[in-house]
């Protein structure tokens, strides 16, 4: 097994793999300034939920490391809060972009009142350690809880990455997969390539191959026939943004492929950290859709693929409603129907399952 | 309007695109030889199942017409059934493929006994020019026949390229938007890109925009997500097999289109001549799914896209079950369900239809 890190500190920078590049050329970036981290969130050299989060933690933290020692709290502060503003401006959905900066922001409130320069920085780089560090034991409580629902199960169907490069270390939709595989209960998986980046060619096959797990590489596609001729046992997916009621925004395709699902009776499963969850909105038409580039769809290896009398759309997500999720797997539980009640149990619930596992 | 010429038979040799090359280059092949005709068939310079019915005709008299004119009927009928083997292997899944081959068959043995090695080269070509004319007309009553159930419909989305560039004129799928321009009608087509050989992209949004339709390409896995948005009015797309029962063999993905399509209650209409039925099958099992190399899907404008690590699946062909076809429109009518008494009550009338539309 040979499982790649994502995301790390590295003595004075930010490392992590250009996910753009994958998996022809491994480069690891040194990420030194704000401005390079907003750009690379924004190209999706660093992709994922929870590895966005932790990127915009720790590009936060770079942003004010070179400030004065003798500066002024004030400023300091409004600095602070014009490059979480920066920052959340380089991807429109990720929530966990914002939860991430809004933590920074919070713990530097709250130290705010010590009026030591020093000590804020680093209190805000502990902070974005521990987030770092939450994440890698949240990926480990939700292989661990998913690995439960998918017992007697073989093939397993997954779109996009939501694996260990979508996080730092297990990642949320394959974090099952790696536990199971750390037990002796093999998978195979099935990976959507994931049109239009290949995040599930590039990025899934890579990291599940390079551990030593069987997978499959299908066109999006060929999901629907694959499904129909029984080689899949249940489908587990990432999210980008989960609402009060069960709704998931998740990768382009993620909707189609529950539609697919459904229509054969296979459970469908969203995994994802309790910081996905955004409360505030009742239902997933309330979550804004980012549109990319037409050069995404229309290029294929820097050649036109698509004559420019044709328009493109190109959506970066979909919502998938929650009545086509069997369950939600998070740090702290799973989740079932009905989600209008379940999510608010499971979420506001003592973190007891998350306690249970620091120490793992 | 400039609509492209698929394929035509040009003084000494058969001119056609090369399908392969859209939209970046237009370049016609001179097809002289039965063996450059059963590679064009095989890498898909020419693609969609009439057109690849009427260039296998035109292949099996290419392979015969150097027979000398003083030679053996026997030996000139072996070389025949030799060549149309050779050209059948081709693709396997194709069935006018096979339909158009036993078709110069037929005519080669019903004019064999004049014992005229000319005449009945002449017979042969004649018969490929019947076909392709044939085409012609069909395509022309498959237009007239779909516009019928598209009134009052705006959008439409089809997956892969069923237009003109898959027969010799106004294609299956997009004839009634073809026929529909000439009546004043204005469709707006949404073309899936159609992974992995990117027809939709390539093909139908070339041969619309040429054509002043407006086109908007999304990828595969965004078809589900713009139904959703209601902008879908309906979906019709090509057929490469239907059985007895109305099951149909398509490009890979038009099964995942067909349940998006039911699940927003959209009507999912096929569009195919009545060569493409196979009433020798009673069901879609039965249809053989030929599978394609692991390169289609793993090498992206030359480079590497997937991890040697990982497997690669490739089917070319899904089949739609008919309980998901909300109607099949022929060149002999419209096929409503239930399927299995009305394919064979529509298929067997008498040509009524084709008859009227030979003077369009």
């Amino acid at each position: 097994m040979n499982r790649l890190k994502t995301i790390e500190w590295s003595g004075n920078c930010v490392k992590m793999i250009d996910q753009t590049l994958l998996p022809a050329e491994l480069v690891y970036l040194d990420i030194e300034t704000v401005e390079q981290m907003h750009e690379a969130i924004k190209l999706l050299r660093v992709r994922g939920a929870p590895a966005i989060g932790i990127a915009a933690a720790f590009g936060l933290y770079l942003a004010i490391r070179s400030f004065p020692e003798k500066g002024s709290v004030a400023v300091f502060l409004t600095l602070l809060e014009k490059n979480a503003d920066y920052l959340a401006g380089s991807r429109p959905t990720a929530v966990n972009l914002f939860w991430a900066l809004e933590r920074m922001k919070n713990r530097a409130s709250t130290d705010a009142s010590s009026c030591d320069i020093k000590a804020l920085k680093q209190a805000l780089f502990s902070e974005a350690q521990n987030i770092l560090d939450e994440d890698r034991r949240m990926c480990r409580s939700i292989g661990k809880n998913g690995l439960e629902l998918l017992r007697g199960k073989r093939t397993i169907l997954t779109h996009c990455n939501a694996g260990g490069l979508a996080t730092s270390e297990y990642g949320t939709a394959l974090a099952p997969v790696y536990v199971g595989q750390e037990q002796g209960i093999h998978f195979r998986v099935i990976a959507d390539e994931t049109r239009p980046l290949l995040q599930g060619a590039r990025i899934t096959a890579l990291e599940l191959s390079k551990a030593g797990i069987p997978v499959t590489v299908i066109c999006d596609n060929m999901a629907a026939s694959v499904m129909a001729s029984g080689k899949v046992d249940a489908v587990i997916v990432g999210a980008d943004r989960i609402t009060a009621n069960g709704d998931t925004a998740n990768k382009i395709g993620t909707y189609g492929v529950a539609l697919c699902a459904a229509a054969h009776k296979i459970p469908f499963f969203v995994a994802a950290p309790s910081s996905t969850f955004d409360l505030s909105l009742p239902d997933g038409t309330h979550i804004p859709i980012e549109e990319r580039g037409r050069e995404e769809v229309a290029l294929w290896g820097g050649k036109k693929t698509i004559p420019d009398g044709a328009a493109v759309f190109n959506p970066a997500f979909d919502v998938t409603p929650s009545h086509l999720i069997t369950a939600i797997i998070t740090e702290k539980g799973i989740i079932y129907p009905p989600y209008e009640q379940n999510v608010r149990a499971v979420l506001e619930t003592p973190q007891q399952e998350t306690a249970g596992c620091t120490g793992a």
